[in-house]
């Protein structure tokens, strides 16, 4: 194989795929790169048997073949050559001959019949989507999928797709997080679960673009989204969601509005009083026109007042102050609306259409502070 | 006491003295920032026992007082709070309330009894050298003290001063470097060892200033450093350096000029193919009109040719490339000259004025390669 290219290419390229590449493995195959260089072009694949990203850069093939190169050592040679035309020449003992301008490297690559392909996804109906709307709509929930493997469902995220409505939703046995958007179609009725881990890789490689449109295909075992020259594939997760409607309720007897900036600033501060690991929560005690946080720990104690608008009774009612942080931070609207019902059921921090969804469960502070 | 200051003003304080607050220590004390309030002002003190920083700032002196706060927490709420004026409060049972607008916090403080205070130094004939100066030729010589305390002459820099000549030397038995300054002001003859770490902190919190004068006073013990509004106290190394003139040389067999970047370049690529703790040597070729860079590793080879100007007999010489990677850093001139005898005998790269003089110590690539 003989293929051409500029480094700011093959170096995307390099980037691009390695989001795939597992950083332990017992199989070293999949810590490699394969390098495909026919007719159509030069392609780029890695894969953990997980997920899978195929890319396709610019270049010119001089002569075709195949070949696998170690990710790791593929990418630094790449990033340190200069900016310039590389050319990589390999041989029929896998040597590979990576050349730009005046330097050359010389590395022992693998036979491309090792690697395993992406599976063959049939692609037909597509979720179209923009890069931005599936960018933001991730980052929005992705903090409250579960890390434990114990319930697999949890680790992923539940994406329901009905006409022209798009909903993901994320929980961990403590809160859950709900987005809605509106996509520029309608589609027949869809219900998956995908890897948590998929939608992180996915919008770490997207560029943020609103004006770019990303494609969505599903079979029954996976997903495959496509988008400018790249492809990821990955496993759905099997098994039913949780029944989420049922958790949700718009009956509350206290309503809050707040400055989201005042609110979030005030409760990290809490945090400092507050060593990880340490489940000391923070209480809040919502009085007629302003609401108290306090934090008591081994290090001190905080003290806080802020404004508020209050509908309902008063209240004071105890959270995990991580679970708070986490939903403002991704909440951009400048005031928001709080709903209680009482210190031992649900708190929900949502806007009048529903767009966004934030439950939390509260924490008994009288065993604890 | 009862202090207020602004959080800026406060916040540069804890940031500058946190440099002598120890990591890891079995005195806690030593773990807090004193804050002394009297007619003179506010002082902010650390003192880790073998670097003290002392640092005075802005503010209006409510009550005098004193107390120690614990570092790390004061630092982490100060940082926090809002951007206004901060009011400390402490009572007699050390508790301090630490209020910014409608924020506050109580943690309990330790007599300033504790503390272990700074030595006094006569304050007489300093060495005056601009903050821009000071931190240049540290950065430029730091990075080859020893770390390792078998030799604690080794983990301090040599300063020599002699008329308006001031000289700063570090070695770890691999290499030497060398910097020379021209001062204002004449000098009576000086020779002292100040450790690593102080020249370390000291440079960090300078601003870099070229029009700021900085200035340094010696003890038998002691140096201490006074800038802005700062004062850094170290002890000195006892012990005599070692004979540095006998070590150099003006002799060599192979001159060669060669641009930095583009040799600095080629051998930041050659590691990437050695693994941290590989001593795998870069074996340098000085032809007649370029010079031929190779390195092998069980990962692969480079091989890299850059234009050189020769003088001199030819030569094939093997480098620690680390060792080569330090010197090319800090050194800002676009072409360099380096030195050379044979294979066994150290290089010189050196400008002809002798303002930097760097020596590395060749490896036998024979037995390695």
């Amino acid at each position: 194989m003989i293929i051409k290219c500029l480094k700011s290419n093959l170096l995307n390229g390099v980037q691009t795929v390695y989001k795939a590449v597992p950083s332990k493995t017992t199989m070293s195959i999949l810590e490699c790169i394969l390098i495909k260089a026919d007719e159509r072009g030069i392609v780029l694949t890695a894969n953990d048997m997980e997920i899978g990203i195929e890319t396709r850069i610019e270049g010119t093939v001089v002569e075709e073949g195949i070949i696998a190169l170690e990710a790791k050592i593929l990418f630094e040679i790449v990033r340190k050559l200069p900016d310039s035309e590389i050319i990589i020449d390999t041989d029929e003992s896998l040597k590979a001959s990576i050349t730009c301008e005046k330097s050359n490297f010389t590395i022992v690559g693998r036979s491309g019949d090792d690697f395993s392909y992406l599976p063959e996804i049939d692609k037909k109906d597509p979720i179209i989507i923009s890069h931005f709307t599936l960018k933001e709509i991730v980052r929005q929930t992705i903090f409250s999928i579960s890390d434990n493997d114990n319930n697999i469902i949890m680790t992923g995220e539940y994406m329901e797709i009905n006409e022209n409505e798009l909903k993901l939703v994320s929980l961990d046995g403590h809160r859950i997080s709900i987005r809605k958007v509106t996509l520029k179609n309608n589609y027949e009725p869809k219900k998956v679960i995908i890897p948590g881990k998929t939608l992180n890789e996915v919008s770490k490689i997207l560029s943020g673009d609103a004006e770019k449109d990303l494609y969505i295909y599903f079979t029954d075992k996976h997903v495959l989204f496509e988008f400018d020259k790249t492809i990821v594939v990955s496993r759905l997760i099997e098994g039913e969601y949780f029944k989420i409607d049922q958790m949700l309720s718009s009956d509350y007897e206290t309503k809050i509005e707040i400055n989201k900036k005042e609110l979030l600033d005030c409760i990290d501060r809490a945090t400092l009083l507050v060593k990880e690991g340490d489940k000391r929560p923070i209480i809040i005690s919502v009085n007629d026109d302003n609401m108290q946080l306090k934090i008591n720990s081994a290090v001190g104690s905080m003290n806080e007042e802020i404004n508020i608008n209050k509908e309902g009774k008063t209240l004071m009612i105890g959270f995990n102050p991580k679970f708070l942080i986490d939903a403002l931070r991704v909440i951009d609207d400048e005031t928001i609306n709080i709903y209680m019902v009482n210190p031992k059921a649900p708190c929900f921090i949502k806007n009048d259409d529903e767009s966004y969804i934030y439950l939390i469960l509260p924490v008994n502070f009288n065993t604890v502070s």
